[in-house]
């Protein structure tokens, strides 16, 4: 160390590299989140998929992902292969690698949330696989790759990614929802809409958590640099009104839920608090920490009327992951061009506009692919039953719930299978 | 970045941004925890104070508490609004406010442990505001905020807040819990103490252990600089020594269960790390690692000890918070006058009761107005179903515990209510 | 800070303590990983070992184990007492014993879970002060301590602890499976090996993601500097290729498991990301990032057929330890003297040998004394029983599992002991 300029060189270069395993620790979070939020039968299938979906997503964002969003290339996708566009400049490159790789799953953990409960495995990993190799980083390209499109959305700002990671997330979650169904149960033939209620709030509430601690390394990350007062200080605002505005959606989830509902809801507190989340990520920024609260509880709001809004149109969802991710992706990037006098809204609306276009088709035409070819939707028997002891072979809590069916394994003849709560619903409704 | 002072406030800057979300994650220690430590139909409940104080100390904090703490004002109370007060001098002031802001709802997380199972949600919630707003940074504007109570406490040390976080922490628990009294079925008429089991050990486990972790922000971050070899050398043994009286205090209490109850009493094991980090943390930066850790097994002995005297007193504490962090408070806090040369035991006995007279005297009166407007205790039949059916209308876990009371759904007639353990005690001994 | 070298002191120092606490929260991975692959009865057992035997890890190593490990004395072990050795140098001595410290407790952690539900807590509690005081800081010694035994184990590499920390954990693991015995009911007269479900796949999930966070730290913070550019980027890649081999060694057991079983094993994709961690561990600077895929993804394929294999020698294992830690703590030290041209394989067989030789005799022989004397093994009867009623009085989960025997306490009369799945098993195959 011999110059302020290594000093900085250091300085980003670790900045990145703590940041990046703050997001690494938000694939934990989604994990517990979306494991809390559905029933016993489904949980070892929705651990599994978290965890090798964040494996899947690294292995193909390094493999070609990472070139096609940072690669020179042309104005729609970046060329290069084994991340070979990593270069050190400012800050060692594979800790920028590291940084970006992280994201990556993110974006493909909101989409199991969504369909969580009713999709097959493989399908699921291949969806997770085109996303990640090629949907995610191809709009990546044009907005954090720096081609706007060929100056189709010049102007559009995303500080940490509401649009590009989140609402990417969240159309790609939607396009699977819509042709997944729902689950079965969930919506009768007489208009009613049956609560399925999560399984372990406890583990929904420390996966909220951890996200809200990882978002610290995901928004803080996101000014790509520390070293110098400038830097700190931007880091220093984007932490607070980070923290600010989930604490205002969580706030304003808590006081909504009362007085419409007569009952504060845990489930619509979590999700306001991460709606706050992902509403300031596309500007920690610029805003003061009053407006931060204020940007992070008309997130809190939109989750409140967002999760009724899509049971209405029969859009299953069992984690919000709708709600949150894509509702508060566009709000939050809307707001920066509504606060911020540097951002023109305009340019906000035509970057959501293109964005939203491209990935929701897109993975329209996948997901369609994949229902077509080798299905996505597992058996109505295996939906009653639970994928975990068919598809998975593990029970998440075999000694806790033996009011659910058993595992197919040498005891299956002599546990007696009985309805569980849901499964009643589940048989009588439909 | 072109100075050695750039580099300073860059370093000291990121520390308390790193520290502060160590800090922000205890509110996820806190919350499993206590969640770990009730029973099933209290969980939710339990859960949704843990996030939803948080959210409010914050706020509170944001908008008269920082400067009430650290404005200029009197040596009673400092002045200010929208935590004006938050100036950028030799580290970012936006980081000062969040490392600061993350302390309150440390303060807040241990009234809830003390309450729980028994208090109403919206009077809760009414002395966090207090609480956070006014309470907490009055007497933080006399030490932290550098006043010493014009003069009146003049040379009282508190390192991390033993005293001024955790102790005043105890003294608002203990005034709550006066006022609501035990839970039913916790202390028989015949003087018999019903131990009353939490439901979830692991939960409680990984709580310590994100509360341990933690530790080392809300300790290390309390160095309030990173920029010279002397903070850094400082840091070092203050992280050593937080560490060691973790140590200390659970194997303490590892000892002592197998002596007194010939079985170690994992509870115990827990509160006896928590102890010792209390213990420590008006003080981890002057002593061995060797006085360390006696300083946190004198912490795991009187934890021991207690517990079961709260219980003698018919005090109920569900987590055992007034333990750990009153009673630990205290000690820590007399231990740096008793083994630091630099400090006077008279100046902290003195810091120690002008505290304690005033937070417990102020919470006692925020309490009973609580008590006689809006009653702070839920209703008898309420404690008996536990408020998660009723107050909040979800099951923390719906699949796991057939035996409790239902849900307040269309499932509520059909579902046969059968006394758990510890509600047929709750029936039998009252 | 005055000079680059203050700057190089403080990052150095600052870099150990962060990662040092990240191999801390490791401990709670391991807490947790090891409660959720072992059955409700024998939780609390497990919880209170993890936690203890951290704490008692790190005073063995305070008072003794770091001057063995650091101290001068001969080429066989170094000499001192309460850690003396620690000297400040181009960092805090202080931050380098903390980051030494918590490196013991990974080593014992690794023990726990191989001889759960089975283990006396005092003869494992007294087990884990030998390993920790003696037997890892002596090997320790040999490599990192710099005195390559005399020049017997010359030119031996092992960046961060394949086999220094995680195969000596294994081989002290081995010993006392071996002495121990399977657990009742696991293996049938009629050579039937029946599978033990863990309790509560949640939580091994989260232990997982807790550990490869935790990695992070153990390997990045094994560069042992941050001041310099060269560091910086020496840490970029470790850090990189530590998460990309996790990624590896989960997606080839999800494949694998897949073609071997007909589904997807989630315990088997925690055990293969764990594996590809543990295989990179002893190079994870020099290789591309594809080798380190090809190097985890080969320690998952260790895995799945390392599970079954001890399985067929009888040798025990709930949590899968022997597998992940020993065998890839093995294959992880070879892959170096394979891949990195500046290392030779005869070097690294020659340390995992002499190595493997002393840690493996040595705790034979403590364990055997352990045996003899006092007893390493509980009755058959605690074992059908669980430890966790009669021997720590506290159930894991009270409310969730009355399937299971009761407490010992005043309730016992009047709860039907039931047997469980898995007790069935017990009773009918042995």
């Amino acid at each position: 160390m011999e110059s302020f300029a290594d000093v900085k060189y250091v300085l980003d270069t670790i900045w990145l590299l703590i940041s990046g395993s703050l997001v690494m620790w938000m694939a934990a979070g989604f994990a517990m989140l979306e494991a809390g939020l559905v029933r016993t039968k489904n949980t070892t299938a929705i651990l599994t998929k978290n965890i090798t979906l964040y494996a899947l997503a690294c292995v193909a964002f390094y493999v070609v992902g990472y070139d096609f969003m940072y690669g020179s290339g042309n104005s729609f996708i970046g060329s290069g292969f084994l991340t070979s566009s990593a270069a050190d400049g400012d800050h060692s490159g594979l800790s920028d690698f590291f940084f970006q790789v992280v994201f990556v799953a993110t974006a493909a953990s909101i989409v199991s949330g969504t369909v969580a409960e009713r999709i097959k495995f493989w399908p699921f990993m291949a969806f997770v696989l085109v996303l990640s190799a090629v949907i995610y980083p191809i709009q990546g390209h044009w907005t954090w790759g720096g081609t706007a499109l060929g100056g189709w959305i010049d102007g559009f700002s995303d500080f940490a990614g509401s649009t590009i990671v989140h609402s990417v997330g969240g159309w790609a979650a939607l396009a699977g929802a819509l042709l997944l169904g729902a689950r079965k149960g969930k919506y009768s033939k007489d208009g009613k809409i049956n609560p399925i209620p999560g399984a372990n709030l406890p583990l929904a509430t420390i996966g909220t958590f951890i996200l809200w601690l990882g978002w610290f390394g995901f928004n803080g990350g996101s000014q790509l640099a520390l070293g110098s007062k400038a830097d700190a200080n931007a880091i220093s605002s984007v932490i607070a009104n980070t923290n600010m505005a989930a604490c205002g959606g969580a706030l304003i989830a808590m006081i909504l839920t009362q007085l419409l509902y007569k009952k504060v809801d845990l489930t619509m507190v979590l999700n306001g608090a991460l709606a706050g989340l992902v509403a300031i990520t596309a500007g920690p920024d610029y805003p003061s920490m009053g407006l931060a609260i204020v940007i992070g509880a008309i997130g809190g709001v939109l989750v409140v009327f967002a999760v009724p809004f899509f049971d209405k149109l029969k859009i299953d969802d069992p984690v919000g992951a709708l709600s949150v991710h894509l509702v508060n992706g566009i709000w939050g990037t809307l707001a920066v061009g509504i606060f911020n006098p540097d951002v023109s809204l305009l340019a906000q609306i035509k970057g959501i506009a293109v964005i939203g276009v491209f990935v929701f088709t897109s993975s329209l035409i996948v997901w369609a692919i994949l229902k077509i070819t080798f299905g996505i939707r597992i058996s109505e028997e295996l939906e009653y039953e639970g994928v975990d002891t068919h598809e998975f072979g593990l029970r998440a809590y075999p000694e806790f719930t033996d009011s659910m069916s058993t595992t197919t394994g040498s005891l299956g003849s002599t546990v007696t299978r009985r309805a569980g709560q849901v499964d009643a619903k589940f048989v009588t409704n439909n």
